[in-house]
């Protein structure tokens, strides 16, 4: 079942190994069926060398069961799921360990809006999510990193296609998309201006941006009179 | 018409990606014909894989009314025609997002001129322009990036050959040279100088070149007595 | 003898070129052989191109007398073999100068644990070892690297297993695990998440990770009730 | 005349690129013949692509005459000839515009002792010359700087051979060995030692190494009682 978004979903994480964003089995990717029934996702731990469409595994969203596949799902299932299930603008799900981001999540920052790279994908400074308690680690952990991803959009209030990336605190970056290359897409992007980020703040600690450039950069790709690329 | 021109602009173009100056469809290369009657320039957010001459699109000037083309131009293509206007010695232009020049830019700081390898290519620091204002940005943004350029150079009265590149605040480097190519090699070597100096200041908050040192190796390449490479 | 560890040995020493971690002759992976008398080496400042399973040393463990090899063994071999001899759990140790982890050598700091990259591999602070003294240093400077690692590991009480890794004082990592392809991998690990806490103390110098969140990660891929990965 | 020499310099000036330590025409590297009577050094910004033995320029070290060879020689042939008339177990020379070694000459700081990656190579900390005055830049200034690379090792008092490496103030690092390959060799580890210790310094900024230490790891590899490597 699902044979080709098995396949999407394949190439989209072996994509994560091309732009150099993981190394040994870090790292998945998700996707999910039109109908919103059936996640895929990679299988928990497994090498990307020689992994094919046949591995990915299927889960039905509601329930959290595996429908088909010879492995099981990635660790983080239950985040992707979390993130599915609240938000059906989502169509694929990424997470790594890429280094920049990292170090933003590791450091408890935001990646700021700091310049027009920044601005052209996502509309406003990458959150960072609040530490999760003793308890929500404890019980439940994968869920409740999505609950407080869903958590630190809510309490900003943007469309979470609006800045489609978050790092979790001391955990990593998360990036979505309409569909999983969308996502890994995104992925690269925020990794490249957390590098950006980094490198700013070493030169000048007060770096920021006009909210007006801001504006003009996201619109002029995103906005109603988009003019950015071809129609 | 112009097919000599496009055939280096799309070559020049994708030099940036061969010496990892773009990635996906960042990054933007121009070239302007001999009667500087139209400027060739890459499309709008066109991938770089099978990119080919034909692709380049062909713009009038002093109009800029698309002359020939399958795809819309580059949406900073008027800051590339502003430039063409004002200085008859361009013969090529670039822009990037590549990283390092980036963080000046984001940082709002000139890339100083801190050694020799600086001082092989620009005579003096490469300056960072001053913000543009909420108005300039709102109406006719590409344009007031490309008077900024010009302003910041004329305000300091220096030949824009003389430091053939600028880095927009908040955005990034542009560069240009007498053809496509020089353009490309000189956004190239702004990147690496600024990779340099980030780290020089990582060291020495305080470093600097004595301008007799500048001198020396600017003219020793570019002056009237210049001696490096081949006649 | 032992022509299959050679030929493990020897391709973990290979494996530490295509992972980036080496250059030129620099770096040795040893592995013991099952019954814990002998041990496999790199032969000293040996070119990894052409390196083949017959250019590994051959010595036995309790006497350090090399058994069979056409080379010298490893500079660095009485710190694998008083490794080896106190620890029996450990099937293979590698020696880098890889730049992250070296740069905490060098700083005297231990690597500490930041974020789950980190507690996915490594079940606390990697430890920077104290300075050798003069004496330790001009008698048997070997031997003596390999007892300062130990004594590091027995002051602080932990099963060398649950952090596989250390960084000597002035000097840089050193890494084992269960054979020596593991002990590579937790070279390749410590390295990335070296480079990950530098970039991390760069934004905030003071980034800590809760226990509760170490704890979670390291037993949800090592505890005994772990389901990260395939069984 | 010098075939051999000519294939070595032209080879080892390929190993620059393929190491990764220069980009376009940047860089140089020479040789000295066997009587002392000749250098062979790298044309002035010629492409590396293509370069080949019968490129090279052959020059007679006493004079400075060019005795053969179709191009202009490296601008910087003065400097080299300057360190080959001093110090005669000089054999190859080589100088290039590698990132971090420049940031050092930028900075106007010593690349210092911290570690054994550097404790290997280089005996004692990598000193960076003093500025060289208006009259020393406007007259003769690669000659000049020749000298100033001279006088920074004769007022330490060392051995060059034992600090095979200088930065030069606001331009960059040469460095030397017994042969062109033996230069770029410890150019190659200069640049890595260079990026060691400015990430070790961005970690603390007292770092230091003991004294014995550097003692140690240098004696142990070219010391009279050496035991790194083959014999």
């Amino acid at each position: 079942m699902l044979d080709e978004l098995k396949k999407i979903v394949c190439d989209a994480n072996l994509e994560l190994v091309k732009k150099g964003m993981v190394i040994y089995t870090w790292g998945n990717v998700s996707g999910i069926s039109a109908d919103r029934k059936y996640m895929v996702i990679k299988p928990s731990g497994l090498d990307y060398d020689n992994m094919c469409p046949d591995d990915m595994v299927v889960i039905e969203v509601q329930t959290a069961k595996i429908i088909e596949g010879k492995w099981k799902p990635s660790s983080d299932t239950n985040t992707h799921l979390e993130l599915y299930r609240k938000f059906p603008m989502m169509g694929g799900i990424v997470h790594t360990h890429s280094v920049n981001a990292v170090a933003f999540a590791q450091a408890g920052m935001n990646i700021s809006a700091l310049g027009t790279t920044h601005a052209d994908y996502f509309y406003g400074d990458i959150p960072c999510t609040r530490d999760l308690t003793k308890d929500e680690v404890e019980s439940s952990y994968e869920t409740n990193t999505g609950k407080v991803i869903i958590e630190t959009i809510e309490k900003k209030g943007y469309n979470p296609m609006d800045i489609p990336g978050i790092v979790v605190k001391n955990h990593g970056p998360f990036a979505w998309g309409e569909n999983p290359f969308n996502a890994v897409y995104n992925a690269v992007v925020m990794e490249k201006i957390a590098e950006m980020d980094l490198k700013t703040f070493q030169l000048n600690i007060n770096a920021e941006m006009k909210q007006y450039i801001l504006d003009k950069h996201y619109m002029r790709k995103h906005g109603p009179n988009a003019y950015y690329g071809q129609k």
